[in-house]
Formats: structure tokens, sequence, C-alpha cells
């Protein structure tokens, strides 16, 4: 259950095996997350990258989707409980995904959103853009300057790409719309508590990006923890910092699929898994993408989308061939194809084993791929013409404040 | 104030007069109606159809866009009252629209929404394609045939379109996503309390419409007046109907306009203007738009996109004159260059004048016009694109369910 990346291959993989595939969901729509921040800064409509699952799957005809919320699992019974009543299971692969974490502060969640589904990346797009709104028609330079500061908490690829992408719509989209404010002098400052950015890269790529994110004209401050969170702004290594819009991109927390399972979890809430991604005690019950603590060689499994798509699809195949009678057990491998982060136009990071790329062409190289592994041509077609439109002219399309 | 079609071509003509313009609105978004029952049938994503208003006059350096609600207006002081504060006015431009109009039962809004905004336009869309989803998980007959019921109330272009549109959805984009249910039964309902739909047309055409709905699925009803409007379903003609879902494209109402000058109105609340769009009394506050009732020739011009746009025009060419010193006072005339409505794919019927046409010339006529007047050539060439897909594969691209 899950239509993420992870459910989604996982119930591909069973497209050709003699079974009934229920495929629960409590969105209807598939949403490609790694574009997500596009959507916060308003450069992609949500449409663009999110696909209904029941069109996705449409031609399985072994797949009954059901749009309904997990309430919980009796493992005994085999059966898990749902808003839509009670589904019973032979196998059952949790693949429900992550949420934000605040380290012990869910109040914080209040005053510094964090960006995991469409609705969250709308909200965002409504509060950045009503601040520069409400900055115009603010009377004092105290509240413009509020309103005009944008903090970003965390320094890994979510909050690199949202504090560079915010940093284009001040200094380039909104240049000219107003009058009584100049957006460029808004404050984009990206708060990382570590002594460096981008810890997944290597210490070069992340120094070029923490270059290039500064020649954008975002304020880059490491080795500066937040411990406060609030309407006001945030406090981070000691300093108050007030800020109208502070964004939470510093860290995520499994679904609670370990407490349905009643099963061991890492501080993230992951569950942990065997080698071959079933849970202890249980082998028809497995857990993929987000929610799982797996290993491969020795190593934890990244929470990145290649990552939960292999797990799904390695799982999926797993089930068909048990029920072909065939026991394969080979463990989970998880194969690094590489890791991409970009910095507002035109600037990219790339690592492909040992290739490293930075600037233009890793941008380009970036776009590529990201349009490539959109669901659905249309997708691809419109959001490769809207990036074109956005380079040539700075605009960008989606700026609306909605509720 | 008001930037709609009125209100923009107002402050466009504008342009090369020594004035300051400044134009409130409540949102940041210029918003193409004529297309929202798209967005709300899930063609059309609202980013498309919409546009920011400070993209639209980046380049005009007279104008101030301000975001904010109008609260009153003090005529005897020439100031605005609104919630970013008092704005002092040597002209006004009164163009903020209309609104849904329940005919007296304000209580019906909650269980049938009208279709005005972006945001009314999203939730509609969630409330359809929630009604199939809902459906599908149904436990019995009566509940599956009540969610898939959907009654829209009023004969008019909205409500064709509207019924039309559904139509289209049920019976083509989801016929094969679901497994327990066949979205090709849903019932949708036309109700029109006239003997006849779309009577602003002439009447073979309103028969060829009738027609072509009845063919594409749809069950119109005419002489069929709603009397109750509940979370149950509707009473018309004396009849209940449980329905699901009830949208209303019944009436329009003006906003507050008349309230806030305390003017002479009509009973749909349009203001009462002379020949020159002023008001009685003020020879420099002018009402123009939805927000008027205005006549040309003897005849009431009509709340459509092109009446709204000649008024803007006819002011905004009005003030420049007078402020050079150049009193003309030609009394407004609208030009009725021809009047449009589509029945879900390839059908439509126009009347140019005396030229009358209808079927998939009218349709592709029709598609070339709406594409031909939205603002901003990307938004053309996206909304291209999309009607090109879903003409090609029946698929629509904004399926979203999203709060």
């Amino acid at each position: 259950m899950g239509a993420g990346f992870a459910g989604l291959e996982a119930t591909k993989a069973l497209a050709a095996s003699p079974v009934e595939v229920v495929l629960i969901d409590q969105k209807n729509h598939h949403c490609f997350q790694p574009l997500l921040y596009q959507v916060a800064t308003a450069s992609l409509s949500p449409a663009d990258i999110a696909w209904p699952i029941r069109a996705i799957l449409r031609n399985q005809r072994n797949v009954d989707v059901m749009l309904a919320r997990v309430l919980g699992i009796d493992q005994d019974r085999n059966v898990v409980r749902t808003t839509a009543g009670e589904i019973a299971f032979d196998y059952l692969v949790l693949a429900t995904g992550a949420t934000h974490h605040y380290f012990g502060h869910p109040e914080w969640e209040k005053s510094a959103p964090g960006l995991k589904s469409v609705e969250d990346a709308t909200r965002i797009r409504s509060h950045i853009l009503m601040s520069f709104e409400a900055a115009e028609v603010a009377h004092d330079l105290q509240t413009q300057r509020y309103l005009m500061t944008f903090v970003i908490v965390g320094g890994g690829p979510t909050g690199v790409e949202m504090a560079g992408a915010i940093a284009e719509v001040a200094r380039q989209t909104l240049r000219r719309d107003f009058r009584h404010i100049d957006p460029a002098e808004a404050s984009i400052i990206l708060l990382e508590a570590g002594t460096r950015l981008l810890p997944a890269f290597p210490e070069k790529l992340a120094a070029s990006a923490h270059r290039a994110l500064e020649a954008a004209g975002v304020d880059v401050r490491t080795s500066a923890q937040v411990t406060t969170c609030d309407q006001g702004g945030v406090v981070a290594g000691g300093k108050r910092i007030a800020a109208g819009t502070v964004i939470w991109a510093a860290g995520v927390k499994a679904s609670p699929a370990a407490e349905w399972l009643d099963a061991p979890h890492d501080r993230n809430g992951r569950v942990a898994v065997n080698e071959n991604l079933s849970i202890p005690g249980w082998d028809n019950i497995f857990v993929v993408g987000d929610t799982a603590a797996a290993s491969s060689g020795g190593r934890p499994v990244p929470g990145v989308a290649p990552a939960a798509k292999q797990m799904g699809e390695y799982v999926g195949r797993l089930i068909s061939a048990r029920i072909a009678g065939n026991p394969a057990n080979a463990p989970f491998r998880y194969r690094d194809y590489g890791t991409l982060a970009t910095v507002g136009r035109r600037y990219a990071i790339v690592k492909l084993g040992r290739f490293e790329l930075t600037g233009f062409m890793a941008w380009l190289f970036w776009s590529v791929v990201h349009v490539y592994y959109l669901i659905g041509a249309r997708n691809r077609a419109v959001v490769a013409l809207n990036w074109f439109w956005n380079y040539m002219t700075f605009q960008r399309g989606a700026r609306l404040i909605s509720s």
C-alpha cells in the first residue's frame, strides 16, 4: 500500500502474476516529490508533477486502487484496517513514505511547514507570494524587512533547491513587479546545523554548491542549529532571526508503520527490516521506501527516489517468484546510480560513481533526467515547455495565491 | 479597482495618461473566467487560466497594484477604505464583478457551490473526483447511485458547458479506471427553470445544443425550477432528485458596490449607471463590468466578458480625455461580436451577427477564439497542448484531489 515510488514499482512488478493487488493510498495521485520545490516556488503547477494513480495503472487489470487511510494492521488475522473497511491480505507491502521531523518539537510545524505533498507546496507558494504582497502595503521598514526574510532550515538537497529557487523568485521573477518595495532586497537565509551543506555529496561538490548559492544571493550559515521556531522567526546558533517565512527541510520521519506493526524501528521511526525487506517474524510482510531502515552491503540505503523504486521492484519480484513456487532469496542490493542537486537556474552538481560535474552542464543533465522520469508524456512536454519558458524569460507560470 | 476583464482594460486605456492608477484586487491573479469550467472538470490547471496581475501590468509604470479587500467608499471625502488602509482618488472605477445568486436562499451555497473563482473550480474538481472514489468503496447500490448523480442547476452557457464536461469525464476519461463501479452509469442532470436552454441564443441553436447534450448522455430537464437544495440533493419541479453533487450555474449577483456607494441598483445588485457609465450625481465615479446595470441603444448590456472589456476600455479613454481637457461624452455603445457556447468535445454553437454555426467547425472556432484571448503566450501554448492531448487521448491532465 502507498502509491509513492516504492508502492508503484512493487505493483508493476506484480503485473504478470496471478494475484489480486489492492493498492491503498490516501491521495488519488502519485506525486513526483523531487520536483515539489518547483511547485512551491511557482514554476510548475501541481498537475504537472502529479498523476492520477488510477490512470497510471489503468491497464494493469489485477490492481484495485482504493482511496483510503490506513488505521492499523492486525498481523495475526492478516488484515489491514482502513477508513474504507478491513482488507484481508496474503502478502502485505508497506510503502507509506515519510513526513517532516521536528526533532521533538511538533509545535514548530505550524510556523515552519515542510514540503512533502502537493498541498504543502501550494501552501508554501501562497505564503511566499503573500509575503511580498504584504510587504508592498506595509507601512514601516521593520515590518517590510520581517516579511521579506525567508529562512530555510536544513542544508540537504531540498533546502539547497528551495533556497536557490526563492532567491531566483526575489531577484529575477518579481524584480520589476512592485512599486514600494524592491524584492531583490529580500534576505534568503539557509541554515544548516552541520559544518557543511549536502553531507551526502563529496566535499568538493558541496563547496561548489555553497559558492553558487552565495552568488545567487543566499546567505548560507553552517553550524547554525535551530533551537526555537515561532511566528517571529527562529533562533539559530543562539542568534534570533526575525523572519516572516520559515521553511522546514531538516529532517524526515517515517509514517507510523512501525506502530501499526508494533515492530522495532530506528529513531526516525523507520522499521528495521531483514535482508529481503520483510520484517522479523513475518515473512509475508514487507516494508519498503522511506518507511524502511534497510541496508545493502552493510551500508544504510538512503531515503531517495531511486532507492525506493529499487526496493519496490525487488519485493514485487520476490512475491511473484514465491507464488510461482520459486523461493528465491537473494538479499536486496541498492545500486547507486548517482546523486544530483540543483541550485537555481543553470547550476547543479552531479555525482555518478567517480564522475563529478558542476555548473551549467550539470544543470542540463539534471533537467533531462527529471523530465525523463516524470510519468506521462504530457507531463514531460508541459514541464519541458515551462522550463524553457522560465529559462528564456525568468517568468514563472504558476504564481497563484489561493486558499 | 478590480482586476477582471473590465478593470484591466480600464487600467490599460490609462497607460499613456499623466495619472497614477491604483489597481486594487483581493486576489493576486487575473482569472480567465470563461475557461473556469475546464479547471473544475480537470482539463486545465489553475495556473493555465490565471495570470499574476503584477506581471500583466509590469511595464505600465503608472500603475500601483494593491492586494487588498474593499471595505467601503466615502464619496464625500473621495476615499476608498480597504484592508490595507484608505486610498484617496480623483476618479474611481468600480469593476468588482459578480458572485453567485441563490434567489433569496443563501443557505443553498453550502450544498450547491457556484463557479466564479479558481478556488471554486478546484473545490468542485475535488468534489466530482471524490464522488467517484467514494462510490468505488461504497457498499450498497443506493449510496453508489447517490454519489454518482450530478445535478447542474441553470441552463445558461456555464451550466451547459459544465454538464457536457462532466458527462465526458464520466463516459470517457474515467471509463476504465474503476473496478467496482462503471463511471459511465453516472447520471448527469441539467435543470433549467425556463422552457429552453441558452435563452441568449436563437431557438434553433439552443435546440441543437440540447440535442448534442442528450447525445453526450446528459439528462436535460426544462421547466424544472429548483425549490429546495440540501445535502441530499434538490427538489425541482416538485420532484426530489437524490444527488451527491449539485453545482449552481443559475444566477449571478453583483458585488456589493451599490451598498458601498449607497446607490440605486436592480434586483441583482447591479448599480444603475448613466449613459457614460458614471453614477447619478457623481461624474468622477464609474461602474463597469458585471457590477453595472448598463444599457446600450435602449437594450441592457449582457454580463459577458467582451462587454466588460468594452466598458473598461470606454471609461479608461473617457478619463484620459477629460484629463487632457477634452470632455468627450459620447455614450457607451456595446458592440456585439457574437456569442459562443460549447458542449463537451467537438461540439459548439456560434452566433456572429446573422451567421450561425453548430457542430465540430463551431467547436474549432471556439477553441481558436479562447486560446487567442488567453493572456500570455505561455498560457496559450500550454492550453493548446493540453487540449490537443485531451482530444487525442480523452485523458485529462489535472485530475487532482487536494484540499
